[in-house]
């Protein structure tokens, strides 16, 4: 019986030979898009295969370019599995909803994207007239005069010129024309919004005529098997010659797969500029420079100011199109965290606002228009689900949530499917309702069944045991709690409580003063909000002004990406911000242990 | 016995074998320069060996880098000649100076480079400070807040700031830091103008900190071999699919070549910023465009405004500078002419001037002041040599001038070597003073001995015999001038004299208004002006206000690489000057046919 090995989860099943694979992605809770049925018509059910051949039918040319096709991709309802293949199910974007600011949340900014798209009909050229055809495009474009082609445009404008009877359609970039193609293609002028985690990495394709949504697709950081964190890569970086050259090359290789995926059915070329958000570290490395410095004192980054890489970052295959990464605040609060804040609008709304920004690292941002700080916290990966033991990414399988049903644990997983694993909203949410069980004591400790209050349900109760040991729940099938994770979660929300702490007491800001707690983190969906202050990541104020908002990252990249006015914005901000850093405050080490038990409250 | 090429003449010798090649190119008149009497100590007699071996003495390992050893770069007078070789050695600059504008005739521009360097020193960074090590390099230069790092140069930034002790040399080219580089490198900071000809292509290395003049290196533009003249390479890319991808390949090579040349003993990653002019088709193919609709009605150019290559033409090795084509008038008078008559002051000195540039086509431009036109004449390549049968460019072997001494013939020859054939200037010289020995008549026909008037030398009598049905007549050793050749000047003379007539014409000058009259020519060395007048190829005008430049395009490229104002300037008088296609005015053929015996005049 063949295998298939399903990316980016690494889910393997058996199957019969012969299945068709739309269906069994649909049997083995695999989310996959598909609106026609499977008859071959929509297109939505593009998977890429990775190992393993799939044969090229004529029913798969319809919706691939021979490029597409040589790179693997086919519709799921138009394959048969007759042999052992390894294929990538682009995530669709209703099982990534949880993970993705709602709209309600999405930043109003007017549309003035950087790219905009001109369709030229030129007469036809009359002899005596020395006008070359360049100029007679530029002068046609409203402010013309001030373009310059790129070289490559240059390079097509005879054959797009000829091709489209004298009409071509030209790609403005700021003040180059990027691109010409002939005839029209107006309507084809997208831009893709990445934000690059240090274990997530997720894209954004956005139509820039009308700054809609049209899709995203996410994968795992490959520098993962370099480090599981911004550290531990940056060490790699220090202890290899061509570290940071072969990280760099490993995300440009991310980079352009998931560009690939979101824009499946639509044309590439049709990308006119790329934004990349990301931790200073992860920025560093998009751009292909060396993060060393980040890794010793004074750790310093190389550049903090925005970038634009021309023809994209080196070896990626995005079309040569500009690639944009937005000002960091510096070594450890990134462009990510610095788009979202002003996406959210903390620095020109009124009242007191905390935003946390919870991935590998936490971030923290305080204050409101007149003064504001932001700090990083080493909290770990703990909120991402890694360094748990059955710890996995917020993707199809993961634990999300738990509650108490019928006397036991309920869980909620994302993809309903089979529970494979516990991430980051769920190890929070797990830890609060045990806590509220008394299952775990304010110390922190999983306690053993005979030491479990009476009020414990049995069925809860039966869920303990030993291992190793030391005591252990089991949530659902082989996806268990240990002591040892918990103690990585205490670690991580004290560093993150402490840092909370600290940049309150340095504005003046009492906890019960915050008019608004802003979360957001790729810890699988939104971290329900009052399990967050059960386990004292977040103070204790009042729940309705604690918002929960997923990722923003990638919706402060999707406004840098459509409004060129926000990116003056975000530059202006950045100089606003006033950076700390927590392990140069004298009493940090202090307020953390005292963070460290669940009982614990904020001064 | 082996044998030597010596290019770019192909100039083919046999010698002993374990003759030094130095010893060898003065002994069979290659012009090489050395100035330490060959003992290894100068670097200037570098060669580059393009077929056969020659090993690699520690003696050649101190002047050349791996990379140039590779490819094939020795010094002549530490190479020994064993086998077969096919070498070039660079045209030195003391043989190239008739071609080159003298420095008395090279623009006042004022320094003001759009490379500078800037030598910055940091002061350690400390912890707390979050400012990048890219910002505090940005804060130590000049107006700095406006400059962006260009992607490479930021990640070369760690490193560099690591050998050099926190000292770092950065290069700004207009708003970008195009490079940095450890320690101090201030002094080496270059350009290169290139004259990109449809013959011949030249380099001019200059120092852009102090303006001057370090070197030039010329070349045979490998085009040839797809077509003599800009018409048959259009009908070349009009007929190949891949036509003007290959062309603008082989052009990439030699401008490589030719920087790599011109800067032996140099660092080619010191050269900031490269400038080429040329005729438009050649400017189309430096940037890789196709020029086929140059090849048909209506003969728009695809681009005539400034376009900047930021990484250099695709495929050339020139350290990814970028490189400037200035602007074009139209499809057919380009940036070289565009750029010398700027340098020659035509719009802003008093007067009325008459600039001619005969190359494979001549360009005229006409006026002063208040008004200026501006024409190509379709004149052939005769002025450079081709299509005369004993033709050949301007370079060692060529005979570029003829008097009469003793009742005979005398000739003199590039580089005072045996003659190996005529340029244009000694097919003008040699002409004129045929003509004046009554051997020519006015209607052009060479006369056979008989028909000579009796006051012709018995000597020069004896040169004239017949071939396949014509006269010729035999100048030195092999080298002959035809019937045919005549003809060939003929037909060029009298499309650029009608030119000159009909542009002058339309301003409403006569010949004698004329305050100067300005010609400029890659045939060799400069034209002698009186044998000029006497073809009947410019204007009868006192022969005080003629003056021979020699090759102005690189003298005009050598101006915008100085000045960033200078580029400016180029811009403004584009739009000043009124280009006139001379194959649509009514009288053109008129007045072509009235200008083709010798004894015409302009009405």
């Amino acid at each position: 019986m063949p295998t298939i090995i399903f990316e980016p989860t690494g889910r393997r099943v058996e199957v019969e030979a012969g299945a068709n694979l739309l269906e069994l992605c649909r049997q083995h809770g695999v989310p996959i898009e598909s609106l026609c049925g499977g008859n071959g018509a929509c297109g939505k059910c593009a998977v890429q295969v990775i190992d393993g051949d799939v044969p090229i039918t004529n029913e798969q040319r319809v919706h691939f370019s021979d490029e597409q096709l040589a790179g693997g991709w086919r519709l799921a309802c138009q394959t048969r599995v007759e042999h052992d293949v390894r294929v990538t199910v682009p995530v669709p974007a209703s099982a990534l909803a949880g993970r993705i600011m709602t709209s309600g949340e999405a930043p109003a900014v007017e549309l003035k994207p950087a790219v905009r798209k001109h369709l030229v009909k030129l007469d036809p050229a009359t002899p005596n007239d020395p006008t070359s055809d360049a100029d007679r495009i530029r002068l046609r474009i409203p402010d013309g005069a001030r373009l310059r082609f790129r070289p490559s445009a240059l390079r097509k404008l005879p054959e797009a010129l000829q091709l489209g009877k004298d009409a071509v359609t030209a790609t403005v970039w700021k003040d180059t024309i990027l691109d010409v193609e002939a005839g029209d293609t107006f309507l084809g002028n997208y831009g893709i919004a990445f934000d690059v985690g240090t274990s997530t990495v997720a894209a954004l394709l956005v139509d820039l005529n009308t700054g809609h949504e049209l899709g995203v697709a996410a994968g795992l950081n490959p520098q993962r098997r370099y480090g599981e964190d911004v550290i531990s890569r940056i060490a790699y970086c220090r202890e290899h010659a061509d570290g940071a050259e072969r990280l760099a090359r490993v995300i440009a290789g991310l980079l352009s797969d998931l560009a690939a995926q979101v824009t499946v059915g639509r044309d590439l070329r049709h990308v006119g500029e790329y934004v990349a958000v990301g931790n200073t570290t992860m920025a560093h490395l998009v751009a292909g420079v060396d993060p060393s410095s980040l890794g010793e004192l004074p750790y310093a980054p190389v550049f903090t100011a925005p970038q634009t890489m021309l023809d994209g970052p080196k070896g990626a295959r995005l079309g040569h199109k500009p690639l944009e990464i937005p000002d960091a605040l510096g070594g450890f609060v990134g462009s990510d965290v610095l788009t979202a804040a002003v996406a959210l609008g903390l620095h020109t709304k009124p009242g007191k606002r905390l935003f946390l920004d919870i991935g590998t690292n936490a971030e923290i941002v305080a204050g409101g228009r007149d003064r504001m700080l932001a700090a990083s916290a080493a909290a770990g990966p703990a909120f991402e689900g890694a360094k748990i033991e059955c710890g996995m990414i917020g993707s199809a399988g993961a634990i999300d949530s738990c509650r108490v049903e019928n006397d036991d644990l309920v869980f909620g997983v994302i993809g309903n499917v089979a529970p494979a694993g516990l991430c980051g909203s769920g190890l929070v949410d797990t830890v609060a309702t045990l806590l509220d069980l008394g299952v775990i004591n304010d110390s922190g400790r999983l306690l053993p069944p005979d030491e479990c209050p009476k009020t414990v349900p049995a069925k809860v109760r039966d869920r303990l045991h030993e291992a190793d040991g030391m005591t252990r729940i089991t949530l659902a099938g082989d996806v268990y709690l240990s002591q040892r994770d918990i103690r990585e979660l205490q670690n991580a929300k004290a560093a993150i409580a402490a840092g909370v702490e600290i940049l309150l007491r340095h504005l003046g800001i009492a906890p019960d003063d915050l008019d608004e707690v802003l979360i957001a983190g790729a810890f699988g969906s939104t971290l329900d909000p009052l399990s967050a202050q059960r386990i004292g990541v977040i103070p204790r104020v009042a729940l309705n002004k604690v918002r929960a908002l997923g990722n923003t990252a990638l919706q402060g990249a999707k406004a840098y990406l459509l409004s060129t006015d926000f990116r003056q914005e975000v530059s202006a901000v950045a100089d606003h911000i006033d950076l700390r850093d927590l392990s140069a405050e004298p009493d940090f080490m202090d307020r953390f242990a005292a963070h460290m038990p669940f009982g614990a409250i904020a001064r």
